[in-house]
């Protein structure tokens, strides 16, 4: 494949979510260089068909490969739900998902054996998680629930209001109900919203957070395949921040989740990569 | 232009709203074929820059002018609050918007001079509404105010919901507090939250639905320019629907919106055409 470590990672999400992944990343392969990519012009995935989630996605990795990447992350669940079998199908470069590692650290934490699971209607419809807890184990019991009202609740800020406590408590209560011990936050807009979704599940109950997971993943696979980028002594990696709609409103919704304000983000038109 | 009078009604829409218009045509307009293209993959246009929201909409339009339809109708604001001067100036088929009707209906309605206008981000945003009425009457007074969350809980059901009921009363109490007389529905899906804005506003607030504007305003430019399909005694009109994502979402929602049902609507993909 003719891999150079000095490539960056490559990362591409429906939008803005996607650096919850990328703040994980700094945090964990510091050294590493990053291409992100947010289709905001397309923004959001997660209520579209797997038909055209495929499509969109399939653009969006082959605009990271032109950007001469070394490993895809779906930072999307939406995407990995519908996309990633396909992608891993007919590309050669490894690309990780977002739901693998979360499934992992669920099968790693729960001790009860009853999980909770929620995203999107279209990452729930698409039974992925099922799936992949299927390949696994077994024995799990897994209840899911469809949430589509937290993404615009992030993105309009609503963290911590009280609208958003009693639509989480309806979306949330019958897993509470079901017993489960262990909640994969199966978006990447979710992570903004787990104190609130805390203090609805009860303090009993493990949150987990795909963003860390991929990451941690990401650095397992440039390790085994000996493609991790050495520490360096000169100037920071390079990190480009690329979007599909402009970049004005992305920059301005960076502090929220990345925790700094990504300046000189670029448009570019994927659909004609 | 070559316009014949056999020719259909073409009518676009970000997704799914503008069959509220398609509803008022079929009342004021029974004899109209109609083609209706709602660019559902790509939805919503209320959260995206001026100039994504251009792209879309040309697209759109070349999309329908490729179905010889013999005038456009933009059912969606944020694409009449960004794309109608450009298409306007563009394109030689008559092109109507939802913005100017509205306001020329609110203009009638009005005793008061002030006037409410809600919206997307982009539609307030945008200042068409604004602008349209600066360009008619410099004395009445317009209080605008954006209410992003409404598209989300119109599209998950919550129409009667006391979730969306707190949000209405914070959007709409400043406007309240205003005193106008007259509120603009300045969006397509928002006819769906009438009752909800009726209690939320008062019982001496006129509440203006640009679809049934629009659908008259296409009836009289139809008339002047002696277009107007004559009912004929043979089958009923043609009316055909595009999707740019899989139908089957469009249609399940289309009895919410449009009073009953649409089958056999077709996935396209515009920006090929």
């Amino acid at each position: 494949m003719g891999n150079n470590p000095k490539r960056a990672i490559g990362i591409f999400d429906s939008g803005i979510g996607g650096l919850t992944v990328v703040r994980e990343l700094l945090k964990i392969l510091p050294q590493e260089p990053i291409v992100y990519l947010g289709d905001t012009a397309r923004v959001p995935y997660g209520n579209k068909s797997r038909e055209t989630v495929l499509k969109f996605s399939t653009e969006n990795v082959l605009f990271l490969l032109h950007h001469d990447v070394k490993l895809v992350i779906i930072a999307c669940h939406t995407a990995s739900s519908f996309a990633l079998p396909f992608l891993e199908r007919h590309f050669k470069h490894p690309i990780l998902g977002v739901i693998e590692p979360g499934v992992e650290m669920a099968l790693e934490t729960t001790r009860s054996g009853r999980i909770g699971v929620i995203g999107t209607n279209a990452t729930i419809g698409s039974g992925a998680y099922l799936h992949a807890f299927s390949r696994r184990n077994s024995k799990v019991k897994v209840f899911q629930a469809r949430c589509p009202l937290f993404v615009p609740f992030v993105e309009e800020g609503y963290l911590s209001d009280p609208v958003t406590r009693q639509v989480a408590s309806r979306y949330l209560n019958p897993l509470k109900a079901a017993g489960v011990d262990t909640l994969i936050l199966g978006c990447t807009h979710y992570p903004l919203l787990k104190p609130m979704i805390a203090r609805v599940m009860g303090p009993r109950i493990t949150l987990i957070d795909s963003a860390r997971q991929v990451a941690l993943k990401t650095k397992e696979v440039l390790q085994s395949m000996g493609i991790l980028s050495q520490p360096r002594n000169s100037s920071r990696p390079l990190r480009r921040f690329f979007v599909t709609d402009e970049p004005r409103h992305f920059e301005s919704l960076s502090v929220r989740f990345l925790g700094r304000r990504v300046g000189d983000v670029a448009k570019v038109d994927v659909a004609k990569t």
